[in-house]
């Protein structure tokens, strides 16, 4: 007999439910804009009223919530969301469970966390990482996060802050900056706001290139446009995406002398890239670890896309279900 | 009723062994030369020989075995040992599990583990450590180290090799040697053999320096000199040491963002430094670290010393035992 849960994505720009089985299949999915521009209580009540029509008659257990930002998951409490709109970040914690049950209405268990550390959870469960007992997900998109799986426990850390690897230090003296204040972090390097600031650096010193810069202006450039630059053989976008490239690989290969891990998988737009991103990615991080480590730790694509935080977070419902 | 153990920490230079109790109390111990010029089955003979000794009409209830390398606690199996002499260089891997039991002819446990992870697990079950969920220890002497407590077990990873802590890449671009063959790795900057290269490259620029340097070579400088002669107002002692607490300061931020631990533990001869050293490196730490994580990591010094591998050893046979 299938279990059932709702699984919730909590975004900046859209909000995913979906109805997930207790093997990671998805019976039913949703989208719809998550409406930052209204105020806390406003969205967590849209929020609410989704999840009830989602749920409709279904025999739903229990409800995954993952929203981008640290949690507390003994408390409830959610800390200084970046991406949730300005209310969100004029505070420093919201007690976003217990609203959302204020606002849900119905008796089901609510089990919060951390965007990343579902994405991670749905990989491990029943993706890319499903083979492994300890795997590490770096997840590329405008930012750099991460998410832990340790001997087949999700690890959150003291505060539900652990896996912030975006904030790595990759490179001590004249780093770039980041946006987290710090200088040398591995997301100014490998993310799409680090690709962006490259070639308007590139451009600023007067480097000639083929990417094309849309109108709008470079805050419109896609990661995509500099891969493809790159591939056809546009030497400013090839020496951005090195540069990337050895990052990523440079943390890669620190990951693995750290926790000779199983998998270290990649998720987000920039993974998507394929091969031309991957293999130099590989052979940094394979140049940088031990051998039986390295040997060990297969370097991987994410495979559940758009899904593994609603496919996360349910499983991370089912294993507080005990299921 | 108290229970016992023998603790055995084996090194380049000497074995330690001890009878510890189940509180991690030593009740007695002793320090022999490791007579690393003899064969592998000389070195192992001559260890289970002291190992009886040690043992003498006590109720031992098993033997936790430290080893300077990375172990398989499945298979009983030492990996690619550095500072065991060349029979053990020479060879990938060592049975030193069935060796031991062969030569020590006792019906006993012989739980086998890594000796960085043994420290770290010492200074965890009682040492600096012990009020901690999550601990990460680096041991800083002639090279660099680490062990990683996890939730309250020791993480030993795939094939028993994670925490390479002094290989974390913190200076991607022209990053200082590294003995392992990579540059920019938190050894290149922060083992002894670090502060002596730093030191004859001040020399080899013609810089002047009060550092004693002493009659035998660089070979034989202590790092305490170093220390002594940057507290003193040496400038060249003073940017060693800067660029030293820096890199150790970055590892331990980056430690903080990836595991949201509860301490962070330093242990070896240069941690001994004190406040001189330890606060430079918690203000680099948490300028780099998150806040939530960054006000919940104590960072400290680790308090057992020398002591730390057999308390350690002995504690993880009496996980293993179960008590």
């Amino acid at each position: 007999m299938k279990q059932l849960v709702l699984g919730i994505d909590l975004g900046g720009t859209d909000t995913k439910f979906a109805i997930v089985d207790n093997t990671g299949a998805i019976l039913r999915k949703e989208k719809f804009p998550t409406e930052t521009h209204r105020s806390i209580d406003g969205v967590m009540s849209l929020m609410a009223e989704r999840a009830r029509y989602m749920i409709g008659d279904d025999p739903v257990l229990a409800i995954g919530l993952a929203v981008p930002a640290p949690v507390s998951s003994s408390d409830g409490m959610l800390y200084q969301p970046p991406n949730l709109g300005p209310e969100w970040r004029a505070v420093k914690s919201v007690p976003v469970k217990d609203l959302f049950y204020k606002y849900l209405g119905l008796d089901l268990p609510i089990i919060l966390n951390n965007d990343a550390n579902a994405a991670a959870w749905g990989e491990y469960w029943c993706g890319a990482g499903s083979d492994a007992k300890t795997m590490i997900m770096f997840t590329l998109g405008s930012g750099v996060g991460g998410g832990i799986v340790v001997d087949g426990k999700l690890f959150e850390g003291g505060d539900g802050a652990a896996g912030e690897l975006g904030h790595m230090i990759v490179e001590m003296e004249n780093g770039a900056q980041c946006g987290c204040g710090n200088k040398g972090c591995l997301e100014a390097y490998a993310s799409a706001t680090a690709i962006k600031r490259m070639v308007g650096e590139a451009l600023d010193r007067g480097e000639k290139t083929s990417i094309a810069i849309p109108p709008e202006g470079l805050g419109h450039l896609r990661a995509k446009e500099v891969f493809d630059a790159a591939q056809q053989g546009d030497t400013v976008a090839a020496a951005i995406i090195a540069k990337m490239t050895s990052a990523i690989g440079v943390a890669c290969g620190t990951i693995i002398n750290i926790f000779n891990p199983d998998m270290i998988v990649f998720s987000g737009g920039i993974a998507a890239a394929g091969d031309y991103l991957f293999n130099p990615v590989r052979e940094k991080a394979r140049s940088i670890a031990f051998e039986r480590p390295s040997a060990r730790a297969k370097i991987v694509p994410a495979i559940l896309g758009n899904d593994a935080g609603i496919i996360g977070a349910a499983g991370m419902a089912f294993v507080a279900l005990g299921k």
